[in-house]
């Protein structure tokens, strides 16, 4: 079983200033690859926080997949975490150094002391290289770690990461909607997810008058066996006169 | 120091199907009344997992914010899960009951078994009310447990959360935008968080071509202090001619 967690580091998320969408790519990302994100954990800017995470979460899970803090400003501090958690050196990486150099020689900004910050890395990280920006990120042992801005993290996580994971058996997922609330359904559902136990059978209600109802998502790895749930569910509504669409 | 964790149970969310926006919500309103909200988690709907998480949370951190699963269907197991966390019996509460009654009453759904369920709470749990739907959400020790539904779950917030919770010293925060990459101006900023260490100085480059800038963001619970950091940053920026608005 492929699994991962997301951490998202970033004081501007816990803070409610940023709304964090990073995750949201990334869970989506993995869905369609089979990996399963058992945990979205978001931490903040402190050395200590995200040494101690990583540790932990790089023993429990099969992929860590780290954002935020690969910067050049004195609050990334997501290498020098790293390094201390795996207990390596920060060490200048002579190709992620050529590329700032050829960025910078060619932009109208001047590759200072800072900018060559982002050149350092965990001793044996491989870069993750990306279209958009010219600053790699980096993977050591199971842990990818992206930068925070969402255009930049996207085109490292499909460039750079999703080329070089292990992929799982994809999950499928097909949507039952209906316009009524889940309560009405809520037996039928509780006797389906129990016959059909080996899918995830989820009971997502909204509400935002007039608009009223429910989305029931069936989500798993076997196909046949989602359609054969959706068949049956759709004779319950079908009797019970309740008007669905699916997706 | 008052202080919060936010967990969003939820498989929606760690499928990518469903962009939590809960965790956003809860935040920005904890940074207007002083609460510094240490780690956001999302988790899977699993009674062991959610159990574990909640019995640890409310350990670690003074407030324990909670969204999801406390509806009618299968996949709603939060109250019985933090009723294992706590050791406490399920118990039907009267009040919630007679709100279920009368709302259901005055609509044309049938109060059915499975709906009745949302009456059912961990003993010596309280009620947190909400204007938006009948179905309370519940507090126990430091728990505050809401609905998933965003709007609900507002509501619950903003009514029967906020008003019960010990509030902390507000922060105060002030935000430069300046249109230039974070790396010009990196040395300053770390000579300035340096002088201002009690101010958290958040540096939050933008990548939107043709927009391309920082946000250098100053946040604390001294606004004077903050002001002066801003002025002396404010005097950097032009003596480097470099443009800024200040929000």
């Amino acid at each position: 079983m492929q699994n991962a967690i997301i951490i998202i580091i970033g004081n501007e998320i816990l803070s409610g200033r940023t709304l964090d969408k990073n995750s949201n790519f990334i869970a989506g990302r993995c869905s369609k690859i089979g990996i399963s994100i058992d945990e979205i954990r978001v931490i903040p800017d402190r050395v200590k926080i995200i040494k101690k995470t990583i540790l932990e979460a790089s023993k429990k899970y099969k992929n860590v997949f780290v954002t935020g803090g690969i910067g050049p400003t004195h609050d990334d501090i997501t290498a020098v975490s790293i390094a201390l958690a795996f207990k390596k050196k920060l060490v200048i990486n002579k190709k992620a150094k050529q590329l700032l150099e050829d960025y910078y020689k060619s932009s109208k900004f001047e590759l200072n002391e800072s900018r060559m910050k982002m050149a350092y890395f965990p001793a044996q990280s491989k870069l993750i290289m990306n279209s958009v920006s010219a600053a790699p990120g980096f993977n050591i042992k199971n842990v990818w770690v992206m930068a925070g801005v969402p255009k930049i993290m996207q085109a490292m996580f499909l460039e750079g990461v999703e080329p070089r994971l292990k992929k799982g058996k994809v999950f499928f997922s097909k949507t039952l909607k209906i316009e009524k609330p889940e309560g009405d359904i809520a037996e039928d559902l509780k006797n389906l997810s129990e016959e059909f136990d080996s899918i995830d059978i989820g009971s997502y209600p909204f509400y935002n008058p007039p608009k009223i109802g429910t989305n029931i998502v069936l989500r798993g790895k076997d196909l046949k066996l989602i359609e054969k749930a959706i068949k049956k569910i759709s004779n319950i509504l079908k009797q019970s006169n309740i008007l669905f669409s699916i997706d």
